[in-house]
């Protein structure tokens, strides 16, 4: 056991003490991981859209104060009673999609929505309905049952895994959202190969769509964005075409241009965008009789989706995926491995670093065109 | 062949002059068939919410003055050159969903929606873009490429199969829609068996789903109606329990009472109700993770379905079905047969009967709480 082991640890932390307030760097107490937890050494951490749409204020269910994040990597600090997944010194990737292998979601075989931590995680809480945060004598929020943003974290054991430890954490941490999301995305539907493909979105996850369905062997593979310096970035990750919806003569939908190019639409559409209006349009791109569309991205509190039932009536299907619909337990060191031996592009992600004195900026680096992702240097 | 082949027949027909009129019987001149089409002696027919929707004028696509009716039952008068798949004398069901089996969407293996005449299907004409219909010197339209509402039709060779003589048409003329499209959205799909299902609306196509899903035994089956006299139906059908949401506490939505019930909501649901708030609903009782929810009613024009997308992130699926994913001129001989052998219910549906005179008291009785399926005697 590491000498900090049972006692508490006073590190530096990434703290949003109010909706919509950028974070201030503080120092927390982290209380010692509880049975069944893990305290987490945290050594990098990405920053996600999800992050910023908690600190923002508009999710409804956010709590404050909170420590924020949940695509990080690290290596494990001290272990709770009855800890068996994962051990001290395992290099680890939180994971904010649990997976206990006990509930009846892990037993279906049919999805990764583990049911085991989920109402305390909603909560800001740990299992047991507490938190191991404080801050000036206040209590702070969990957040996603991980709270990256902080240098050392307590998750529950069913929320962690451990990788490969030649794996780079400032690039594998990466691996515990958008990455492993796209990639999920694409590889637990079979059919994608030799399929068309049309992502909505070249932000990062959209640029893990194109190049996992690139990884199969899509036929096509159209990147869809008004950015139009996205085009490059999605050529590189393997789009064979990019579209740019704000480019087509006045009046023309996006979703019928792309029915005309493809003589009847695409097999496969991915919403990466978390706009319920493109959600629409890439279901409504999908050829008739099988077209199937995955919405991946996170749309705000309130909004709704639309389109006239017939478009699922004639053989369109919709459907969504939470991180990927992957297992983290059971499937990230396999694709950790296959990052390992060049299969799964990760480093090309990584546009902007950060300290985490910087965090901030690195919130601002988000909203900037040219950032795919920020990896912040907890050190 | 017969003594009418080649010449022009005079017989009677309920033609609908105009959007929102109730039908005439009229004496009408049917040609004969052209190339690659088949003249039909029609001699039962089912009338369907799809004819009354076109009939009522709301739907936007309706053609006058047209004879309407798709759910027919006759004998093979004489055929146009080039036709193989029938003879004369044959007993036939035609099919609104014709199957080429030479389309990218036949060729596909993936869906039913064959394309091949459709354009001109929707524009109420035959593949050539003419009429065989004329009365009082006016061409009429053709109806969803079948018009069974005349003694005498004329539809395209890929759209009409041949089923077993020994099949009464006045009850397998119902395999034209409502039965086969319910049977073919529950035994398409994999993995009912074992499974919970819910069906919302108990009318003909409701009480086939439900029957085709006690038929591949699904553990549970409830049928939800707001109409209390279709509980008797939905258990005579297979139904295992019967749900009012008319008759819930106030403020209860029907799926949050049915995720109650259920344990965290259904495996499958089938909206057959045509309304888009019943969709909704559908969708919304599905099971995290895994619930599937296909849409086979039809909704009236210009409607739209709508949900938080997180429903569909969350692992629902939401799909529809159009003749309940069935190939007709592969898979209708066969249900047929089912039918002949007591597999698949079909005289169950039948309440009321009418002769040609009388069709449009046959449209009252639909409206009508009592009426499954009404048939229409042609002679």
């Amino acid at each position: 056991m590491s000498d900090t082991a049972g006692k508490v640890i006073t590190c530096k932390a990434a703290v949003c003490w109010a909706a919509g307030e950028e974070l201030k760097i503080e120092d927390v107490e982290v209380a010692p991981p509880r049975a069944h937890e893990v305290r987490i050494h945290i050594l990098h951490t990405g920053i996600c859209h999800t992050d910023e749409y908690t600190r923002s204020g508009k999710d409804p269910e956010g709590a404050f104060p909170v420590i924020l994040g949940h695509e990080g990597g690290g290596v494990v600090e001290s272990v709770g009673e009855g800890v068996t997944n994962v051990k001290v010194g395992d290099h680890v990737i939180p994971l904010y999609t649990a997976e206990c292998r006990e509930c009846k979601f892990c037993k279906s075989g049919k999805t990764n929505l583990c049911g085991s931590v989920r109402a305390t995680q909603g909560q800001g809480l740990m299992p047991d309905k507490s938190s191991r945060f404080t801050c000036k004598g206040q209590s702070l929020f969990h957040f996603m049952g991980t709270s990256t943003f902080s240098q050392y974290t307590v998750v529950a054991d069913v929320s962690v895994v451990a990788v490969n430890p030649k794996a780079p954490l400032d690039r594998v941490c990466l691996l515990g959202c958008g990455i492993t999301t796209a990639w999920g995305a694409v590889v637990k539907q079979p059919g994608i190969q030799g399929s068309t493909v049309a992502v909505f979105g070249c932000g990062a996850i959209g640029l893990g769509v194109i190049a996992t369905s690139s990884l199969v062997k899509a036929s096509r593979v159209i990147a869809v964005d008004t950015n139009p310096n996205k085009e490059e970035w999605a050529r590189k990750f393997g789009a064979t075409e990019f579209v740019n919806p704000a480019k087509l003569p006045e009046g023309k939908k996006i979703q019928d241009y792309l029915i005309e190019i493809t003589d009847g639409g695409l097999d496969y559409t991915f919403d990466c965008t978390g706009n319920v209006h493109v959600m629409r349009a890439a279901l409504e791109s999908c050829h008739k009789g099988w077209g199937v569309s995955t919405i991946i991205g996170v749309a705000a509190a309130g909004q709704e989706i639309s389109t006239r039932p017939f478009q699922l009536v004639t053989g369109r299907t919709w459907r969504g995926s939470a991180f990927g619909g992957v297992k983290g337990r059971t499937e990230l060191p396999g694709l950790v491995e296959d990052y390992l031996q060049g299969k799964v592009k990760v480093d090309e992600y990584v546009t902007h670093h950060r300290t985490l004195a910087e965090i901030n900026a690195g919130f601002h680096d988000m909203h900037a065109g040219d950032c795919i992702r920020c990896v912040v240097d907890m050190s």
